[in-house]
C-alpha cells in the first residue's frame, strides 16, 4: 500500500487507528469460514459515518478495494480481503443510539454484537427475534449483510423482515437513508431490501433502524429422537401442517448432536446407536397453558413416526443447554475435521428428499456429511466432513459433489444459501441458480451502485459470467 | 397505433384480443384514481407469458410504452396509459396454478382476485392475510406491483411478506425467477424484493409463489368511540406497549364513519356529535378464551382515554358489517365530494402529531379533509375534499397543502407511500423523500431493467430529477 494513501488514512481516522503490522493484517485476515486467511493491505477503524465517507471517496479515487469487517464470525467468506486493499473493521461504530419504546424500534450502529442488542432491547420488555448461532460474537451490521437468520426464524422471520431503513454510505462517499422508518413503504423501489444480503458489495451501512415485538413470556421446549432420519424431516411438515408454528424447529443427525454434547454440561441427553437424528422443538408465547396445549399436539404429531422417548426441558437451565448443544454443532464439527460447509434451502416439504440425494451424492464422490440446521425453514446446513479422504480427493471430487448437491437443492426448487450469504465460496456455483440474463441484472446492479468495484470485490458474482 | 404494429399484436394474442375501439380504450383508460382518465392507444389481453414475452419485444424494439392494467382499483395513477401506447391487461392470466398444502404455498397468476385467493386458500384452512380495502376486485398481481397493504398488515405484514419468487417478463422479452420458493434466501441481490412495489416499471410479473400461514380459527371486534381524535391516535401506540399485537387496528374520523354508515345495513352503531373518531380492534388467534383476556386487555387500555361505550361484534354478521362500513369509506367519501387521497405513513406513535398537523395545514389553504386508515401501521390516509372550495383553488393551493403534508411526514421520520404506490400522482412530490442522489440510483434502476423506457413510462420518478 503506498505511502500517500496510508498518510491520507491516517489523516482522516487518526494515526492510532490505521494498522499495517503483520499481527493485525492476519487477525483481519479472516472470518469462520474453513481456514481461509486473506489479510487486507492495512487494516483501518474509523469512528463515526463521515471517516467512512472520506475513506470510500479516497479509495474510489484510487480505486483501491475496501473490505467491510465486522464480527469475522461469516461462513461464506464474505470478509477476506482476497483482493487486498482497505480491511474496514467497523468495531468502532458499536452504539445502541436509541431504543424507541413508543414505536418499538431500535436505532443502532453496525458493531452491535447481536445478543448484546437482544438482551439489551429484552430490558424493556421487547424482543429483536432474529437468532444466528453466532450471536454471541457476529455484528448486526454483519447479520444485516448476510441476511442472516437463526433458529427463530421459522416463526419470526430473517433479518430482512426487521430492517425498516438503513444509513448507507455509497462507493462514491455519499451518504444516504433507504427507506422510512415506517411499518409499511410503498414509496418507489425498495433499496432497504436490496441493501439487506448485499454482502457489503453495494455500500456501507453505518446505521440501522429495526423493527421490534414485544417480548414474549414463556416457552416450551422439547427434544425429539427420531429412529431415521427422513422420518423426522417428514415430521417437520406434519407439524405446520397441523397448524402450528413453533417458534423454533431445528434438525440434527446423530453425529451433529452427538459430537457438540461433548462440549456441553449441564443436560443428559442419551443419544443412542439407533437414534438417526432428532429435532429440537419450541413453542412460544405470553399463555403457559396455551404452549402445553401446542406441545401436546405436537407430541401427537411427532409420535405418528418411530421415535424414541421425549425430552420436555423443564428448567432455564435445561434449555439453555440445549441450546447450546445446538447453537455449538458447527463448532464441534470444526474440532473434529476439516470440513465444508453449505447452506442449502428447499421448500420443507422437501427436505427428506434433500437428506437422501446429499447422502447418496456423498457416497458416489467419497464423503461423509453431517448434516443440520432449521428444519423449519427448509434451510439444511451441510458440513461435508474430510475424515481420512486424501488431499487430492478433498480438492477435485468435493467440488463436483458440491454442485451436485446444489444442483439437487435448485431442482427442488430452492437454493444455494438460505442464510450464511455466497461471498468467496460459493460464487463460482451461481450459474446454478441464475441463468445469464439473471446474472447479468444481479452485475448490472453491482454496477450501478459501484462502478469502480472497489467494495468487497470477488464476491457473489462468479467469476465467469458469459 | 400503427397498421404494422396492430396486426403484430394480432399475430401474437390472436385478433379477437387485440382492441381499439373507443368504449374500449376509454374502459381501460382509468383507475379508482380521483377521475383520470388516459386512454391507451390499444389494449391487449395475452393469455401466457410467452404471448406477454412476444409483446414486449416487439414494444421494445419499437420503442412502444406498455402499461399492465390489472383490476383498475389503483389509487396513485399507476395503470394509467399516460403516455398512450399498449394497455397489457393482464385479466386473462386468471388462473390459481397451484395450492402447495404440504409448504403452506400458492402458485398463482397475476390475474387472480386478491379475495378469491384468500377464500380459496381458506377452503384448504390456509390463510393468505393480506386484505386491502379493493381485495373484492383488485388483483393479486396489482397487490404485487404496489407491495399492497391492508387492515391486518399491522400483525401479518404486508404483500412484500408474502412473496417469495416471481416469475417476470423483462422489457426485453426475456422471462425470469426473481428468486427460490423458499422461505429464506441469501443468495445474491434480492431481486424479488425489487420487483415487489415496482409498480409495473421494472417488468411485468406473470407467476407468483406466495407464502401461507394456518388460518386462525377465531377473532374478536371491538369499536371504541373517541370524544377526541388525538387520543384515539395515543391509544394505538399504548395497545401496542401493553405487549398486544392486534390483528387491525384502524382509525376512523367522525366524518369517514359518518358517510360511509349511509352504505351499511346490519348494523346499529350511534355516531355522536362528540364522537371525533373511532378506534376499529380486532384480535385473532386459535383460542377464544386468550381472545376474551386480550380484548379486556385492550378495554383497560383505551379506558385510560376518554371514550364513549365500546361495542362488542357479538355475530359474524355484524362483525362482517363492520368491517363493510371501514372498507366502504373511500368509496363514501367519493360519494360525497371530488377529493384527492393521500397515504401518509410515518411511525405509529408521530400518528397524533401528523393529524393535527394535516388540519393545520389544510387551514392554512382553506381545504377540508377526513383522515382514516390503518393506524396499527402508522399509515393515515388523508381525503382533502373539494366540498364548496374554488376551482382555482383547488388546483392551486392543494398542490401546495399536500407538499407541507408530505414534508411534515418526512419530518416524524415517515414518508409518501404507505400502500398506494407513487404512480402518476405523487412522482413530482418524490424529491420530498428522497434527495438528487437517491433519486438518480432509483432512475439507474429503471435505466439497468428497462434502458428503453417502454415500461409504464411516467411513473414513480418524477418529471425532473436534478
Amino acid at each position: 500500500m503506498n505511502t500517500t494513501i496510508l498518510i491520507k488514512l491516517q489523516e482522516i481516522v487518526g494515526t492510532s487507528y490505521v494498522f499495517t503490522d503483520e499481527e493485525n493484517l492476519k487477525k483481519y485476515g479472516h472470518d469462520e469460514t474453513e481456514d481461509f486467511i486473506f489479510p487486507p493491505n492495512v487494516v483501518v477503524k474509523p469512528s463515526s459515518v463521515e471517516e467512512i465517507a472520506s475513506i470510500l471517496k479516497l479509495a474510489n479515487e484510487f480505486k483501491i478495494p475496501v473490505v467491510p469487517i465486522g464480527g469475522q464470525t461469516g461462513l461464506s467468506g464474505g470478509a477476506l480481503a482476497i483482493h487486498g486493499g482497505i480491511g474496514l473493521s467497523m468495531e468502532r461504530l458499536n452504539r445502541i443510539i436509541e431504543i424507541d419504546e413508543k414505536n418499538l424500534q431500535v436505532i443502532t450502529e453496525p458493531a452491535v454484537i447481536t445478543q448484546v442488542l437482544r438482551e439489551t432491547v429484552a430490558e424493556k420488555g421487547l424482543f429483536y427475534p432474529v437468532d444466528p448461532s453466532s450471536m454471541g460474537s457476529c455484528f448486526i451490521g454483519g447479520n444485516i449483510a448476510e441476511n442472516s437468520g437463526g433458529a427463530r426464524a421459522v416463526k419470526y422471520g430473517v433479518t430482512k423482515d426487521y430492517v425498516l431503513n438503513l444509513e448507507v454510505v455509497l462507493p462514491n462517499g455519499e451518504i444516504i437513508w433507504t427507506g422510512a422508518n415506517t411499518l409499511k413503504n410503498s414509496t418507489a423501489y425498495n433499496l432497504t431490501q436490496l441493501m439487506v444480503g448485499s454482502e457489503g458489495t453495494l455500500g456501507i451501512v453505518t446505521k440501522i433502524v429495526l423493527k421490534l415485538l414485544p417480548l414474549y413470556k414463556h416457552n416450551v421446549l422439547l427434544l425429539v429422537p427420531f429412529f431415521k432420519a427422513e422420518q423426522a424431516c417428514e415430521a417437520v411438515s406434519a407439524i405446520f401442517r397441523a397448524g402450528i408454528i413453533p417458534s423454533a424447529l431445528e434438525f440434527m443427525e446423530r453425529d451433529a448432536i452427538d459430537w457438540s454434547l461433548q462440549y456441553v454440561d449441564g443436560i443428559s441427553v442419551e443419544v443412542k446407536e439407533n437414534h438417526q437424528a432428532h429435532l429440537l422443538i419450541e413453542v412460544d408465547g405470553n399463555y403457559p397453558e396455551i404452549l402445553m396445549q401446542e406441545a401436546e399436539k405436537i407430541l401427537e404429531v411427532v409420535e405418528q413416526f418411530e421415535i424414541d422417548e421425549v425430552l420436555f426441558a423443564d428448567s432455564e437451565e435445561q434449555k439453555n443447554a440445549l441450546w447450546k448443544m445446538r447453537r455449538g454443532v458447527a463448532e464441534a464439527v470444526k474440532a473434529n475435521s476439516i470440513y465444508k460447509e453449505e447452506d442449502t434451502v428447499v421448500p420443507r416439504y422437501e427436505l427428506p428428499v434433500l437428506l437422501k440425494g446429499i447422502k447418496e451424492i456423498g457416497s458416489k464422490y467419497g464423503f461423509q456429511s453431517v448434516c443440520y440446521g432449521h428444519a423449519g425453514d427448509g434451510n439444511l446446513h451441510v458440513n461435508i466432513i474430510k475424515g481420512n479422504m486424501s488431499d487430492e480427493n478433498w480438492k477435485t471430487e468435493v467440488p463436483k459433489g458440491i454442485r451436485e448437491i446444489f444442483e439437487l437443492t435448485v431442482g427442488l426448487k430452492g437454493t444455494l444459501s438460505g442464510e450464511h450469504g455466497i461471498g468467496y465460496v460459493q460464487k463460482n456455483y451461481m450459474n446454478i441458480a441464475f441463468n445469464t440474463v439473471q446474472l447479468n441484472l444481479l452485475q448490472g446492479i453491482k454496477q450501478l451502485f459501484d462502478p469502480n468495484n472497489i467494495l468487497n470485490p470477488g464476491k457473489i458474482l462468479p467469476d465467469n459470467i458469459n
